[in-house]
């Protein structure tokens, strides 16, 4: 039997481990993918941890962020073949026959959440983070030419979740727009704004990153929400950290018809919608984002390609996964741990 | 000097009292208004209590829902004249010279909030709940003919606030729309939702509520957000009571990519955003919302002039006002109070 | 060899006959289904005539809104399966590869013109006016329980233009819409939009069809655009004529704000963009429209199967499918043909 | 009796001149404004030349882009006082009492096309191309400090126009934008479209525009929509001319979800729809659009005191109005003809 190495996670709560495992094969609609890069996302880590449902995949290989080469193609595929350059994202597809399907909406993250079967990357399906992945053909996307796999990985989740965040806030013309926290998510999210002619601000209560934020384009950089209200305040606010308290604390630099978009797992219920003025007063938005159509992370891809924005990188070779993903869990890396094979 | 009967609010604490007050006079750009009806809002209440700001005008006349004639037309006023049917909301006008001012944003409910100098009804100005009332004659409105003043008259704040809210939810073809509390706005909320086509659930967790909301029109009564998921969710849900812990928990019964409006009022800091999934994954909209444009008064009001909604009631003669109060300020009229003169 | 009954359009310009063709055969990611029932559109007429593109497939079997029952399922199908009720649309997939596919948009009708080589029931691919049927199968769609086949498949393509229509429209509450013409796709839009609870009018110059329309639901029927501003005028007009000149004179009864959308192939380049006032005064908008996202689809399906709107078809057998084409052609058919097999 | 110099249309189809006129006084609500400088729009020349509705104030000053500083303010009036620099646009306000008033919509462009009887400066109030002019307070707006007056006043409408019509397309992060006619409002148009981070495209057919174009910041010039189309196409275009032939062209290079705005007066009735491809396909809009609400004013002189877009004038003295009307009805004028007083 053919193997290949993968990341495995034992079971929650065990550190990775690099096992050689049998060799993924391609089904009618599938794809087989010689993964070249692969990025690791916090959610991988909280998952192996029990923060998160665990994968059920067996055995389990984290990995949403995978990016690679087409190597065989499976019954009945047309749209890809061998010697495409892919991705695959978090959700490859829903069930088809649930409820939620039933609707036909398009492919998004919030089909993840919804369906009865989803097929999730590194959770239902066997993750990223591995010599070779297989993938619904249909769940897979072309990359743009000449974007290097290193700089295509991160683009998968984090660059899809703030593209589609910033796309939630239905941004203006002349508006101004905070990025709440300067992670893996924000740091692309800054640069997104940037890029589109937005006035950006970067709100993060990190000296470290006050530095990185500068560089990375903020035309500004304050530390919570009422140094963004002194400082004229933005129409929108994306947050991208996992803490409700910074995000409500940043209603209160939030303009007038200002727009809250909270992504990704916050942790805490306790969230305060009126931390300075009652919350009806502004016409506030608070919406609630998470990956979007799929069109979103073309756009976000084209954007890398094109040089409008790069994600800064750790680059890990496949040995190092462990490690990789404690630094992850640990909120060290900055601001995209990529692993290559 | 020619007097009027006015009711006063002392100061903050006391009750609402009847008294003999000079007759006003409208300057230029004013009309005088002789008050047939006027609607008694619980932020009148709350206000003369000391739970809002109190009025600044002197004597402190309450009332933001006056309707009534205009019987005098200050100079330079072209766009009404004496024998007018109109009606005064809170939001006059603004000082046309403040940073928020110098925006040219429409009036709304916004402007009493974020304006220096805002001419509000009942607080900056003195208000309806008198014999007659001076307002600005561009911040008055022409009611429809044929509509009675005890049913204009809850529509210059219940009725505004309710339709407002549901412009806010941006509501589609086929949407469900449900209601959170029924009281002054959400008994009108109700009304309007059924008559322009939605499903439309009443939520209420008071035994005596549910028969009335079947009456006005839902299709569906539940007690909480919990029943409300069971019987399939709503694409909408207005909150129109002034408890966070009720609007939060409604976050159960919201349908993906649902809408929350929060309208007037809420107290208690604490709002729980996900009481049940994480915020992000439905991409549920939180919407603050208040008077919206003018232009959504004046739909609230032909409306009620086309019989398409009807405030329920309980109307006070002139001294009665104290008593009047007392009872809004316990949450006991079904649904406005509303004093004729 | 297997064979099936099938009609076929032997060559532009000659009547559709009946033959006995091969049984096609689902491949991977495929499903066969017997087809229950299937509509004609004036499209497949006019493409049978050569006033559209022909058909591709050989031979050519026109019909692009068959439904029935899935009797097979090709390798790695699991969304569908044997004994699925089923409905397959106009456009069942795209290339996945062209310029327009890598956008990753969602499949509509849009696709049909942009993609390189869209998989077109009844052009690309064999149609529905047939024993059996092979489609992507995640090109079908599910039938809601209790709709009858005759119901289902003049949603496939006549209802799901108009109710995309009136999406695109994106009509608000209390708003006013306009029909413009009473044929197979205006007669449901005039359903759609009573049902949601729009006031509506009909605009037709046949006064054959002004009692039709009042039955199907028009709350007024007028004659043209300039009786309809005379009757108040509509926010919406949903052209659903071949005729760019009635569209055009639809104009003079658009109100401010108001969208006149067009569906479907309009005939001669000349549209008289103001034919009564200027254009750029009234804020009007012309908006193209056809298929929207699938989902649009499946609410239309789901109306219908609540009872909220009713195809009026003529149903014809199998063997008569020539005559029905001919008077499909003809604009005879009141208001859809639907072959029965 | 006060008089002062005023540019004077005698009749229609005559040439201006200049004269001494009764000095206007303010009445209630109104200022009395010291013209510092006047843009001349090309409306104002074609109504002296019969070929709009000349002016019903008596004598009739044309010019409707007057700035300078309030020398008088009419009884009641407290949102300006002397001192203020203020700019007059085209609409002042409406009659408040016909049947578009009492929708109580916002003051826009809309207004004097709608409402009974219109303030419209230069029409039915004495114009801006005099040593003072008589406003309505309500109807002027504040100028941001630091914007000199000849920068100001061709935002009053040219500018006021071009801001207007990219709002009117809602252009969204990543677009493509495209000026069709780069004259007053299109060298405008396309700075606030570069200036807003859009990529820009001028179309225009006059070789002599195209250095200025590229000198305005246009990425890109091409002469018309076929060569827009090779050139990738784009999802907006901004139509700035008076040509329908141009606009329609101009379709054929306007991307899929597409959006023509068409700005102004457009001459000839015949458009087509469909020069290119079926319109329904490509879910383009045509969208109408003159001066939206105020708020878009106050951000275009936002944007040029912060000198985010300057426009390119011919400045002339008082006396020399004659020459410049003719240049600009001419179309000599790059861009914009400005007097000053």
């Amino acid at each position: 039997m053919e193997t290949m190495l993968a990341t495995v996670m034992p079971q929650p709560g065990a550190p990775w481990e690099v096992r050689e495992i049998p060799m993924p094969r391609p089904g009618p609609g599938q794809v087989l993918v010689k993964v070249h890069a692969s990025g690791i996302c916090v959610n991988d880590v909280l998952a192996s941890r029990g923060a998160l449902p665990f994968a059920t995949a067996s055995p389990a290989v984290p990995g949403h962020e995978p990016v690679g080469e087409v190597v065989e193609a499976g019954a009945g595929v047309t749209a890809r073949t061998v010697g495409d350059r892919v991705g695959v994202p978090w959700v490859q597809g829903g069930c088809g026959r649930c409820a939620y399907c039933r609707r036909n909406l398009p492919v998004s993250g919030q089909l993840a959440l919804n369906c009865a079967a989803p097929v999730t990357t590194g959770f239902a399906a066997q993750g990223g983070l591995a010599e070779y992945v297989v993938a619904l053909a249909a769940g897979t996307v072309l990359l743009p030419d000449g974007l290097p796999y290193e700089q295509a990985a991160p683009m998968m989740c984090a660059g899809y979740t703030a593209w589609s965040a910033l796309r939630a806030a239905e941004p203006r013309p002349l508006e101004r727009v905070a990025v709440l926290g300067i992670g893996a998510i924000g740091h692309l999210a800054l640069q997104f704004a940037r890029t589109c002619g937005f006035e950006t601000v970067a709100v993060t209560g990190s000296s470290d990153k006050r530095d990185a934020a500068t560089r990375l384009g903020a035309d500004l950089v304050v530390a919570d929400g009422a140094e963004l209200r002194d400082a004229g305040g933005a129409d929108v606010v994306l947050a991208t950290t996992p803490s409700y308290e910074a995000a409500s604390d940043s209603l209160r630099g939030l303009r007038t018809d200002g727009r809250l978009v909270v992504s990704g797992f916050a942790r805490g219920a306790a969230f305060d919608l009126a931390p300075a003025r009652p919350f009806f007063t502004q016409r506030h938005r608070v919406i609630g984002s998470t990956h979007g159509p799929v069109a979103h992370l073309t756009e976000a891809l084209d954007l890398a390609a094109a040089g409008r924005c790069a994600a800064v990188t750790e680059v890990f070779t496949a040995d190092a996964v462990a490690k990789a993903a404690e630094r992850v869990g640990a909120g060290e890396v900055r601001f995209r741990a990529v692993v290559t094979y």
